[in-house]
């Protein structure tokens, strides 16, 4: 239990030393609410893996005393766990309109929309959950409809920011609402929950419109199609893209699911301003002259099967790429993508393409959507919390945030940098970190398939590396005295000529070992023992190598 | 053959589309010289690969024409390969003092240093192999002792230009040799090789000395001890920690083998001056004030067997980080090598250093080695070539290169963007690109064997990403009728509790599978392709994985 009655207790499932997968945990008594549930992509260390989602133990365990999961904003790593768990638990999910928007072509993706429970909410909405009450903020951030999030209860206001920036000149006049945090923090914050993205990084934020100049800039200079990339969920930046395209007289055509739908989306809740004029299947693009035409694509992180990544060699059925057109990434590689990005900027380049990319352009046609120092210290100041707990980030990020705090004013031992799972529990006002909860990482392979075991990563990295061998030999089911001689296969070890030799002394060792069991008792357990131990000590010897071996011991 | 007599050719066997296992080849009639002969680091997506160098295979079969190998400097991506060249054929190696020096350490660890011809050159040296004659100019790197290469044929010259910057105010006044190339210009080169890496980058290269700026300014605002990393190989950014520590009053002590190895090497060969007294062994860094030591190491790459990657974590023996201590970084991370560096940070900083990397520094402090476009656009002017080949670089340096040489007036159609194996060909001042030798990539394991073949890196993949099956059963030998119930084993594939029924179905399948051939005639591989079908088949529907699938029948 995360918490007894009369104490409030607040605890991270995931997005603490990461970036991604997050997810907390608000808890008072017998309620209980749950801020985002997030996925976070595997790096190919995690051999076979596609998505990490956070442990849901702990909620499993206390589901009766959930009261619904608030989403601050429709990003991967804060909606990509949602299917997974409420195939586990049925909660509701509150969200704004275009979150919501962007939840549910998941849901139904996961073919479980309909038995969902998806509550739009808006910053003025208020959320009552027994002994906590949920008020709100809107705050800026790269995707429409963010916010930031207060619990009211009875010890005090947990303020949790969601992911932020200030930018005080936003394209589509989505104003961060400074004056209610304003409010918010003179009324008084016992506990500031905030992210630390950037906080490596000091000075303000850029503002979003100074990527909107750079591509109008960029596409005053082009000549042939103009081909752009950005994330789909950059409605902002996307709108700006369409009144590039509107100055230059082109037509504008999309390309790629995740932008057609996302878009669609946004147009649908009016997220977004395009004129139907403008807009072209991406089947006629060919009809139109090269200069008339924008393709707006996904694929700016270089993922493989994206559309700009067929574009790059032109497998795409629709679009080709010719000498002398433009592409533009714009957005920069998240830390990981940069080989996959530079991979296809060195194709386009092979197809004569005038490749606009991070080193050619000045911010690399992009500005971040989380805050740096100088936002987080306005976060910060404008709260005024008594505890502090920085979220969302790696470690450094994490201890530079808790730094900028103790520059604000708020006292060193008010600030929690806790691991996933550590519970702050408060009690008359007074904060304390010591409990912990199960909270860790979950596997999803490609398949959308959740249950891969740690055992099962720890052999595949073993096969991986070292690659295996299979011994067969048959033995005599009554005394255990050996029948054939022994058979060796190997996979992913050897493969050379001289391996012949290797297989063969093998062979023999295999054969020596199970002779060397004639007169004791017979034990299969025993015999595959030592043969693996026999056979490992020579081929460590031999090539330095720890292949898997696998002896099978066939008694007949 | 390159080519036949009265024909001047040139070719990478590595180094084109890729950073990396540097190695050109220049050839006239019967005299074969190679240039660098390096390695790569294999990344993660090459299971259980160590270094990869060039494919050597055109070498062997042409050893009777090879004069010798010439280095053009010490970096391992120019010197990783040479082991594994030398084992296959024995020329003589030609480089500076210092880069003899680091390749001296390499062949003693491979134990062929005493059978190896090494041959000490310098910027005035002159070489005769035949019909080629090579002389050299010096230039500047991030490495001391590096040449650029004047090959004098009887077609023309050809200009291999090593790696370089332009620095006006290098450390140790090692001074690029400007008015020596602008003679070789003025008397007319024919083929301009050039490297590329930093191609993508406006401007010219900052001065190593900034560097030096910042890193005695980083030493005056430090209290505890400091702990510094670098590069072991940039001699004279240690040149200016050496005189850091001085300034400060500080004494020095070295941690990590290449760091030792390295400074030992330039201290021996007056490479770098550092006075005696200002030494001390890492062992007595305990019995110093902390105020009082700077420690220099190895790891600022984020490698995980090196000191600094051991300092993070507290597990060195005769060094700790306390609470207080500076940790800098003097080298920024390498692309791929990211992750493993803030890791490293995130661990320093939860020992409490003051941690001054990347984002928190100017420059991170930090300048490339290499030369911007200003730098690269200063070389083509000066050497005015004919014809011109972009190397050392990914496609879009090479390709961003060669319009730089445009733009400084080399006719685009005498510009040749080459792949490993493509050869120019020169005869009548007239160059051609047609044909192609053997040339990509070689694998050795992390015990510096060579060998690893493509089938088991194939193999490798599909075992870490699917893992594998292992189903044995044993048939009379007379007829193929079963004998045994089928027995299954599987690693790296599933290992849930579900699995028993999987494993149940799996042998039911391979029962009637093999039950069917009862009237069939006997055929062990036919069997086994069968029960590889049906499993796989269902394997497939039931759990969308394709593990490895190794049926093993036995017959007795």
């Amino acid at each position: 239990m995360l918490s007894s009655t009369g104490m409030l207790s607040v605890c991270a499932l995931g997005g603490i030393n990461e970036i991604g997968k997050n997810m907390y945990v608000i808890e008072y008594g017998e309620d209980l609410v749950i801020v985002d549930c997030g996925g976070k992509f595997a790096d190919r260390t995690f051999l076979g893996v596609d998505l990490i989602i956070p442990d849901f133990t702990y909620l499993v365990e206390n589901q009766h005393k959930i009261r619904g999961i608030i989403i601050t904003h429709g990003h991967e790593d804060h909606i990509g766990g949602i299917p997974y768990l409420l195939k586990k638990i049925n909660i509701p999910v509150y969200a704004t309109r275009f979150t919501l928007g962007l939840i549910e072509l998941k849901l139904k993706e996961h073919k479980i929309f309909r038995e969902s429970t998806l509550i739009e909410i808006h910053s003025d909405s208020r959320l009552n959950f027994g002994n906590i009450q949920a008020t709100f903020f809107k705050v800026i951030h790269s995707i429409p409809d963010c916010l930031g999030i207060v619990f009211h209860t009875p010890e005090g206001k947990i303020v949790h920011t969601g992911d932020f920036k200030f930018d005080l000149t936003p394209v589509n006049k989505q104003f961060t609402e400074i004056h209610k945090m304003a409010q918010i923090g003179d009324d008084g914050v016992l506990l500031l929950i905030s992210e630390s993205t950037n906080a490596e990084r000091p000075g303000s934020t850029p503002s979003e419109r100074e990527v909107g100049k750079q591509i109008e800039e960029s596409f005053f200079n082009a000549s042939g199609k103009i081909i752009i990339s950005t994330f789909a969920s950059n409605v902002n930046r996307i709108q700006q893209i369409v009144e590039a395209a509107i100055k230059t007289d082109r037509k504008l055509a999309l390309l790629g699911r995740s932008m057609v739908n996302v878009v669609s989306v946004a147009k649908k809740y009016g997220y977004i301003d395009i004129p139907d004029w403008l807009l072209i299947d991406a089947r006629d693009v060919k009809q139109w002259p090269s200069e008339k035409v924008v393709v707006l694509c996904t694929g700016s992180q270089g993922e493989p099967l994206a559309a700009l990544s067929r574009l790059s060699t032109n497998s795409n059925r629709d679009v080709r790429v010719d000498p002398g057109d433009t592409v533009i990434f714009a957005a920069s590689p998240i830390p990981g993508n940069e080989k996959d990005v530079t991979k296809i900027v060195d194709n386009l380049f092979k197809l004569g393409a005038n490749v606009i990319y991070g080193p050619a352009s000045k911010t690399g046609m992009h500005v971040s959507g989380h805050g740096y120092q100088e936002d987080l210290k306005l976060m910060l100041t404008l709260m005024k919390p008594k505890y502090f707990i920085p979220i969302h980030g790696e470690y450094r990020m994490l201890h530079l945030h808790a730094k900028l705090a103790e520059d604000v004013g708020v006292k060193p031992k008010n600030i929690f940098i806790l691991n996933n799972g550590d519970v702050v529990d408060i009690q008359h006002q007074e904060a304390r970190q010591t409990r912990k909860i199960p909270a860790g990482d979950a596997y999803v392979d490609a398949f959308g398939e959740e249950g891969i075991e740690d055992i099962v990563l720890r052999d595949r990295k073993q096969l991986s590396e070292e690659g295996m061998l299979i011994i067969v030999i048959t033995v005599n089911k009554a005394d255990g005295s050996r029948v054939s001689e022994p058979d060796s296969i190997s996979r992913g070890f050897v493969y050379a000529k001289e391996s012949g030799d290797l297989i063969r002394n093998i062979n023999e060792i295999t054969k020596s070992t199970i002779d060397s069991f004639k007169d004791k008792d017979f034990n299969i357990f025993a015999m595959k023992k030592a043969v693996k131990k026999d056979v490992g000590q020579y081929l460590y010897e031999k090539t330095k190598k720890k292949p898997m071996i696998l002896p099978i011991i066939v008694p007949i």
